[in-house]
């Protein structure tokens, strides 16, 4: 079973709960009556959410991302559009809450191909032609509706949306079913363009949905990295629809990328610091079974790195010293100044963890014991 | 393949590994002309581990503990004597190394039945019987030993040896290969007359390996948990042997036991503030599979917890709301003082995780995104 297939029963299996638990009287949309609180904040960086009547308000289309390409992809198209978000909503005046307003139905037929039987769809009609460069591909993956709310009395109501749309580079796709995959490349100018057009087409369905009216709506475009790349995705470009607009102009462009260190790092301060580490990490330890990094970078200047050591799980004291030694030459090898996170996995999951924030020297460590 | 049979085929590869690489002339044990160092220490809990040319220093038997009932009994095995070691030798002035006396060859002499061709056997013969209440069982099924070094010169030397003897209080058996799995019961009062037994051979057996000599050898009675336990095991007695004796007098007997919440916990103040937490969490987010505790008791007062929450995982939305939701609820509803670690998973491995340590009153948190 493919991916989409699980992302789509999870939907599936979700909307069957909501349906057996729901009472139809309290179906449609109504705040009124219904007491909100929001969860701690544990700092700038992360929104506070909204938490109705105790519980916390899943999105409408959730289980959807599921269907990405990767697991670091999910995580990239979500986190992205909350980083964002904060240039428009600032995290202490606006509070989180997942898509109330695109459900699952409509998500669904918005990722499908436009048809007769489906006008809505936003990815190109089936042209009968099945060959990589002949066919239309699947330009848009995946969808994501954030909003973002702002206190007002005893309440809260809607102050901005943001629209994330997951684009694809390369489009996976087989002839018949269970068939081998086949491939069909999609130039970044192209993605870009159509992601582009289909945020217009968004825009102008969001302004005629109730409760929307006119707050501000941004929409980012992310370019999903492909299944074999160990590094998730960026946003490439974003755009703002401010006082009603119906479409979007001004899109600016997202300087970003991520590199997998030491497979795909170019020649650089940061790749040989971080080769000089993994040396010393590797040659103390007899049993890694690698140590590799995903760089991220903000117009070419190195923003932050995740670092992944994995090991064989032969016992705790190794783990311990192993992650006493790797605390200590990070210190040491690995670039000052930017925020660093370090898992240490075995097969059983994650054995230990070491971070360090921006503006810190040490790190902080903690061995799963 | 069971996990006896995969510890063995380790320790197998291991040694291989070892052969294989390994100058032939470098074999004999010599520390003269070697360059050691140590790791960094992290804190007081931890001890700094041994470098040895550039390399850390597995045990000769490693790998042999992987054959324990449960990953939860190997970490609590190896940890908890670490924990007992440092009454005896302070993490300030000894440096820990993995056992480098009792090899592999040695280790599984030890652990099987005694017999004719196996006279060091330390298990009881086979009797002829397979009915679990006739049969003689397997009371040690692993064996440890930790080397505590102090600084002499430019370098390093033996300073004390820690073994733990890891005991069963249920003996898993097969009547034949693959054949079902079936239980001789051991009580607490059987497994650790026998446990002591056993510790005074091992200490006479020491005594007259070269290079251990005189130094303190400190042995600590572990009771594993059985397999369907989710907490791991404790040390139940502990005696050291000093100035080269020969047997182990003064058992001190160590009352610790670890309770999972809600489960198998007694009714007590810790219980029923973990139920209230739990429930916060529960209400609040639709899709947890599970929010258990494991609560560690030293003469039945609770010394620490370890919180495991079980979620599906929709989004990284939700794991961020869920990780503020539930430092907020840690601090004001679980027990103060005590230390907890928090961990939520997902079937992707984990994917948030907080702390508190003693004494402190907020939690640490981390989002893996």
């Amino acid at each position: 079973m493919n991916k989409k297939a699980i992302a789509l029963m999870a939907v599936c299996a979700f909307l069957l709960s909501a349906c057996q638990t729901e009472d139809p009287n309290t179906k449609e949309k109504e705040t009124v009556g219904k007491e909100m609180e929001t969860t701690s904040q544990l700092s700038n960086d992360y929104y506070s959410a909204i938490i109705t009547d105790g519980a916390y308000q899943t999105s409408l289309n959730r289980g959807i991302t599921l269907g990405l390409n990767s697991n670091v992809n999910l995580k990239a198209f979500e986190t992205g559009l909350m980083d964002l978000s904060q240039k428009h909503y600032a995290t202490d005046t606006y509070y989180f809450q997942e898509g109330q307003y695109i459900d699952a139905d409509t998500t669904s037929k918005w990722l499908s191909r436009v048809s007769e039987e489906n006008p809505e769809g936003l990815n190109p009609e089936d042209n009968g032609d099945v060959e990589p460069d002949g066919r239309n591909p699947i330009y848009l993956d995946s969808l994501l509706e954030q909003d973002y709310m702002i206190k007002k009395g005893d309440g809260f109501e809607l102050g901005g949306i943001s629209i994330g749309l997951a684009m694809n580079s390369v489009d996976y796709y087989t002839k018949k079913e269970f068939g081998s995959e086949f491939e069909t490349k999609i130039s970044k100018e192209e993605l870009l363009a159509e992601g582009q057009k289909m945020a217009d087409k968004i825009v102008q369905r969001l302004r005629k949905t109730e409760g929307i009216g006119n707050i501000p709506i941004v929409v980012g475009i992310f370019e999903q990295s492909t299944k074999d790349n160990l590094a998730g995705g960026v946003y490439i470009s974003e755009a703002i629809s401010e006082e009603g607009s119906t479409s979007l102009k001004d899109w600016k462009s997202i300087n970003q990328k991520k590199l997998i260190f030491p497979t795909s790092g170019e020649e650089s301060n940061e790749l040989s610091s971080f080769q000089n580490f993994k040396a010393e990490i590797e040659n103390f330890f007899p049993n890694l079974s690698g140590v590799t990094a995903e760089a991220l970078y903000t117009d070419n200047q190195i923003m932050s790195m995740k670092v992944s050591i994995n090991t064989q799980f032969y016992g705790e004291s190794e783990i311990i010293a192993l992650t006493q030694h790797v605390a200590e030459k990070a210190s040491s090898f690995l670039l000052p100044n930017i925020p660093i996170e370090i898992t240490i996995d075995s097969i059983n999951g994650t054995e230990a963890f070491l971070s360090r924030e921006a503006g810190e020297t040490e790190f902080y460590s903690h061995v799963f014991d």
